[in-house]
């Protein structure tokens, strides 16, 4: 499938016909998302993927109480991982399991600490939930490259997530992809002309 | 071009061979940006594009003095836009234009407004900061799978791009993509594995 057939057909799916995707697909989508790019490499993101009906019954509420959370097959939550030493030990540890050299692992690891040193801890989770978002248009184009939808959903009560969640400080939910087969049809895609946002 | 094969043959290119992308590509590029979602299908995104060497090497010092910012064909500047009342009122028109009906039209819109008088104006910052990183993300892959190569870039002088582009202060530039044909070879793939970013 070409990128702009992906680009194009790709729409927010309201409803699902309740079908299971393949949990080897889902393992694919997670795949594409992992390979996302990120500043200085630190991969600023987690996901929960939930299937259980009862857990997606309980976050619906907290999530406008849209109908794609519990139709979905799966739903996946994008956290932006806030802590930055945590990360950066991650990459220095993977970098080392990689063979990368002393000298360049040092280097990197070395701007990647004096850039988190600058950063307040409002602008850590800005910054985490930017590159959090381009992971999550992977899964968004993913899940139609792969043959089945999703919808993006900003919206919703990140505190209750979390609480419902039980997930620790550092991981902020900033956006949902809940995933399945389409049980609805696309609306016209309406966007701004080239023109209107070329400044 | 397979989805996966874009995903994994993207990298972040640090020296282009100094081609020219044709325009009409890059027209093409621009549409596949402007498709990305977002919420309430705000749009809360502008590009400049920078073809002119002498410009570009007056931004090449905030950028690190980083030779992907000469060296590239195109550099699109991303800018979250935060002017959400121009914004709601722009998809206003676009819904008008597009014939929507007026009962879903004003519901639309009035979430939209509702939504925005929430925000404060660091919320607004920071969210069409994350809303432009998904657009963005369309511009990297789109890249691939155009043909060409580039350069996800979010470390760079942020006012001094401003100053230098007599841009208007509410659009904020928060991510470089350099586009061209790569002259350098892409490093081997480093990311967490699966087990690591699921929780």
């Amino acid at each position: 499938m070409e990128f702009k057939d992906i680009v194009m057909q790709r729409y927010a799916t309201k409803k699902f016909d309740g079908r299971t995707i393949p949990d080897a697909t889902i393992d694919e989508l997670v795949d594409l998302v992992r390979f996302a790019p990120s500043a200085i490499n630190l991969q600023p993101w987690k996901i929960r993927i939930i299937t259980d009906q009862a857990l997606k019954a309980e976050l619906r509420p907290a999530a406008h109480d849209q109908e794609q959370i519990t139709s979905c097959s799966h739903l996946l939550v994008f956290f932006a991982d806030t802590d930055y030493e945590g990360l950066i030990g991650n990459v220095d540890a993977l970098m080392q399991r990689q063979g990368i050299p002393d000298e360049t692992r040092e280097q990197v690891i070395g701007m990647a600490r004096e850039y988190a040193s600058r950063m307040s801890p409002e602008q850590r989770f800005t910054w985490s939930q930017a590159q959090t978002y381009l992971s999550a248009g992977n899964a968004f184009n993913g899940a139609k490259a792969l043959g089945f939808d999703s919808c993006p959903m900003s919206g919703f009560d990140q505190a209750a997530f979390s609480r419902i969640l039980r997930t620790p400080a550092h991981l902020v939910p900033v956006i949902l992809c809940p995933v399945g087969y389409a049980a609805d049809r696309p609306m016209k895609k309406m966007r701004f002309s080239r023109d209107a946002i070329l400044v």
